[in-house]
């Protein structure tokens, strides 16, 4: 059978499959992480962005009392968001994020975006965790990616971070990174799905030693349920889920295309990071390793590809000229 | 008119068009010169990677000797070779770079690659200056950009270098140089033409105040006198001076298809170094501000991207490796 972890530059394993808490409600989010580790999940994918750490912590606290799992059985990536890149901010910030999660440490701690934005008192406004303040006004700050860097080394020092990495990072920050990183970089978590293989990066990382991570593994899907600009450019292009060599192989080895999907990027070594509301998905969505896609299915649906990306920060934030991808 | 020239973030002017001299053999590089300042070019763009800086500098100095042009009147662009990233080696090939081209300066001064390679003594191996050596072996090293970046400030300091910049950098290593640059980066050098147009990146620069210069701005013509997987990328691709949306701007203004090719980057501010071996091609390929493009011609010949590089080191070095497009 296929291993279901991937062993990380760091020396700990993570999960191939996991829960991704990005747009999870604060409300219910306990009692879907509690559930979700139910159905099986040991990886938790969150961020400050998403604001429901506390939450999906209670959760897990929830299962480790009622003897579900043990704190070492769980894996927890988070994220540190772009206002608090400096060091004395990222430091102070991780150190609210894992007392928030209360469960003595984080597994990732990944830079969210390599863009600063200037800093806020979460104090006074508890969660900013967006681009834009509420005017709609985005105030970005020049911190030197090293210095964010190295302040999640020092977690790694103070025992608050078990591995480190970074999300929607390119080929040349990295090879940058590695040149100055005292830690390994870990993971690199990026969007990916048949419309954005994005295969040079995805082998850079993996020469590398550096795990990926897929988000929005189902494509335009992830982010039809958002509003304005996101919704709008996935509204245009056809679901993954429809997609013909993505149904064909669904059908052939009597599974959701879904899984397929998932397959697609787990069978490649991608660690994957889906949600859903429906348990009997959930369940399936876990299930990613007992079935094999053949080399011809797995190219046939790596041709989709349109290097078509959804997640752009470019897209979202038309009074400011951010361009990460460029 | 059109200005000819574009002001870059160090308060230097630096002209629109100028000569490229990749590829021009060391034999009749000097004479090459020499003629193409009679014809009107003043910008001059080497490399140590092109190993002729010492014969282009015998050109524009017998120029100047011969009344043609002053020193003032010269734009000398050239680049930093991948074994020299580390302070000690960047500093000392830059001084024997600017000893080479005997004109008392260097009004732009890029880093080559984001790539370091381990140091060859240019006493030992006069000109490295490719990836591999004899034997094709690629020995890469682990310098930070900022490291390098730095050298060039140095040079900046030392009057060595008038201005500073980089060449096929990504978006993302730019914001990051931004955070740190003491002196700014006047010039970012990148493959541009109608089938990788990369219009966020070029707005990325330009919006930060980094001049964009473009390289084979011809597309696969450029790569089709060179051997192996050059050749092979470019083989396959009908060319640019063949594509209908150029070919018909062409004719309606009355100039060749080149001089469309490097109209819809000059228009766009967007620096240009072609070169030719024909005199009269020489001169056409300097008169890129004599016409404006229509914003539908330009719009049309944008609308040919394929998002198709040429010149990238992952296809032609084998057995390494490296991926600093992803």
């Amino acid at each position: 059978m296929s291993r279901n972890t991937v062993k990380l530059a760091s020396g700990h394993e993570m999960p191939l499959a996991g829960f991704g808490l990005w747009k999870v409600p604060r409300e219910t989010c306990a009692d879907t992480v509690y559930n979700a580790i139910k159905v099986g999940y040991r990886l938790f994918d969150g961020a400050y962005d998403y604001q429901n750490e506390a939450e999906a912590g209670e959760g897990i606290r929830r299962a480790i009392s009622d003897g579900l799992v043990r704190r070492e059985d769980i894996f927890i990536t988070t994220k540190l968001w772009n206002n608090y890149h400096r060091k004395e901010h990222a430091l102070k910030m991780a150190k609210a994020q894992n007392d928030a999660w209360g469960l003595g440490y984080i597994d990732l701690f990944l830079i969210h975006f390599p863009s600063a934005l200037k800093y806020i008192d979460p104090e006074v406004r508890r969660y900013p965790a967006w681009w834009m303040d509420d005017e709609g006004t985005v105030s970005p700050d020049c911190v030197p990616v090293r210095e964010t860097w190295e302040s999640l080394e020092q977690l790694v020092d103070d025992g608050i971070a078990k591995s480190i990495g970074v999300s929607n990072f390119q080929a040349q920050m990295l090879y940058d990174i590695l040149c100055y990183a005292r830690h390994p970089i870990s993971s690199l978590q990026i969007e990916h799905h048949p419309y954005l293989v994005q295969p040079d990066l995805i082998q850079m990382a993996q020469e590398n030693g550096i795990a990926v991570t897929a988000y929005s593994s189902f494509g335009p899907q992830s982010f039809l349920e958002l509003p304005d600009k996101f919704r709008e450019r996935a509204a245009d292009v056809p679901l993954l889920f429809n997609a013909l060599p993505v149904k064909t192989a669904a059908a052939k080895h009597g599974v959701t295309p879904a899984q397929v999907l998932l397959r697609w990027a787990t069978q490649r070594n991608v660690a994957v990071i889906p949600k859903s509301n429906s348990s009997e998905r959930l369940k399936q969505n876990l299930d990613v390793i007992s079935f094999d896609l053949t080399a011809g299915e797995l190219e046939s649906i790596s041709a989709l590809d349109k290097n078509l990306r959804f997640n752009d920060p470019g897209f979202y934030l038309p009074n400011y000229p951010l361009r990460i991808f460029a």
